[in-house]
């Protein structure tokens, strides 16, 4: 940005010692170009502040090289994984994605769109704040819209969404795995359809194996500390040969160890817990750390730039598309 | 973006019953249109898909009506709220901002850059992944750039950042406004500026008020809560006295909480314990809710979109100009 004279790609290619021919594969990300050659090239072209004539570029390869992401994400945990595997999979010197926030509001949501499309995106990656069903941002729009972690409600858009009863019975096959089987399930908000989602794997694997959810029933109630522990002191107050709880988020599950810790029990070796959604700064930090399931939020951001860059090319497909969890062990369900 | 005819200001004006003049006004975010016409009209204009000759009337007025939020923050903790509050001081049906993360990435920064450039953004707001001086993206830019919370190591720059001495002395004055007088200080990563800057602010406080800093030294660790847990063992074990602890991060003060109570001590009966940061996700499920010093990153981002602003008519001014942190009482400091 310094230079008085934009560079060109044959002055990069002259800093970086290798032919135009080269220089232009790096900066395309081709294959054929060693990664040394590519680490030259892409380091003089920074050093030259090179800025290919983007617009004209795009035009050529009926591509611009940048692909926005409309969340309504408030803290950023997970659009943010999103964004990151879908510019891993684009490859991060080829295209940007760029993200904006509507925070739930149409209105904002509606101008950030109109953004996006007249700066000429390639695609539009749409994140939900919530699992559920949210509203479509429209058919017959100039590029291709893949929905993730919230699918849309039309089933002409192609959604990308966690396998969140897969997810269930996951959890549920590693509490066994370590030896549990009076499993209890303490879940949040019963207005969201993962809560309802999760505890049906959970059965669905609990029934596989011949068991039985302990405590009677699903606990649903709020995605907090607070409800992990009061759900926590009434399942204990009722059911104490209970060995291990599932709780559906992190947030849950560390109320479930305070809970427990304070009733005496001991985690792992009284009672057992598993988390959901791998949220690092909880589970990590969380005494005993706590195992999670992880949604893999970046897989879903790769595959969705995955099915974008086929949609340039062709058609884009509709219709939900399920990935899978995995599950990430750490102290708290330690054999 | 249904519409076969691209929708005019007229058509808006008309279905929202307004004049055109009055619909300009409202698209505009100009004063003298009521709430009620100005979201009438923007509901017209969503309905019609309204989209103005963006890149024509940018060059009309200059201006293009988009702001890129570069970042390295690597959840989004950070920079979500900064760009939130820098959309809402341009007025979010005006400007988009649009945030690249560059992970701390030179090669992947200076990419975004170009694609923000490439697309004519009107300014750049930088945020650094921690408060430490970080490195300008440099001078000669054709736009305004305002670094928010980690500050340019270029002076001739302009940086908005915490005033975290400020934070470290309102810290003790709230303690000791709730009677506390035997205060000691856990905190992170002495690598890190803001863990000297809180900690010089707490014992200019303390001195201020003829108090001395209890646990004879400032207790530097890791931003996390196994550090806040551990430092709190030594703390008691040396230190009875203790009727505070002032955390570095709500992290800390989450660990320093559990090992109070482990230790058989009643948050805030027995020890007071303020945190910092005001994460929401720690601080109002902690048990007992966890008061906490905020860094107003919503501010960070007004006070940034105010200085691009101010640029696009005329002058940035340079240097590091520091905002003030608030207190967010909870009940692990009630009096």
């Amino acid at each position: 940005m310094t230079a008085k004279r934009p560079a060109t790609l044959h002055d990069v290619a002259r800093l970086a010692g290798v032919s135009v021919a080269t220089a232009s594969k790096a900066l395309n990300g081709r294959r054929h170009v060693s990664t040394t050659t590519r680490a030259d090239v892409l380091q003089a072209a920074e050093r030259l502040a090179y800025s290919p004539n983007t617009l004209a570029r795009g035009l050529v390869a009926g591509r611009t090289g940048m692909v926005g992401l409309l969340t309504s994400d408030l803290e950023g945990r997970l659009s943010i994984p999103i964004l990151m595997g879908a510019e891993d999979a684009f490859g991060a010197d080829r295209t940007s994605v760029l993200l904006c926030d509507a925070r739930g509001d149409a209105v904002r949501e509606g101008h950030h769109l109109r953004t996006l499309l007249s700066r000429r995106v390639d695609g539009l990656i749409v994140v939900g704040a919530r699992p559920d069903p949210r509203r479509s941002i429209g058919r017959d729009l100039p590029v291709p819209v893949v929905y993730a972690y919230a699918p849309s409600d039309d089933p002409e858009d192609l959604s990308l969404v966690s396998d969140n009863v897969a997810g269930g019975r996951l959890a549920i096959r590693h509490l066994t795995e370590v030896g549990r089987r009076r499993i209890a399930h303490i879940t949040g908000d019963p207005s969201y359809s993962a809560a309802h989602d999760r505890a049906h794997g959970a059965r669905q694997e609990l029934a596989a194996q011949g068991l039985e959810l302990a405590g009677d029933r699903v606990y649903f109630g709020a995605w907090s500390e607070e409800w992990g522990r009061s759900a926590t002191r009434m399942l204990l107050a009722r059911h104490d040969a209970i060995d291990a709880v599932f709780a559906g988020s992190d947030q849950i599950a560390r109320g479930v160890i305070d809970a427990l810790h304070s009733s005496g029990l001991e985690v792992p070796r009284d009672v057992a817990v598993l988390g959901f959604d791998n949220w690092e700064i909880l589970a990590a930090s969380s005494q005993p750390p706590l195992s999670s399931v992880d949604m893999n939020l970046e897989t879903l951001g790769r595959v969705a730039a995955e099915r974008l860059a086929a949609a340039f090319d062709g058609k884009l497909g509709s219709g939900v598309e399920q990935l899978p969890c995995r599950l990430v062990p750490r102290e708290s369900t330690a054999a």
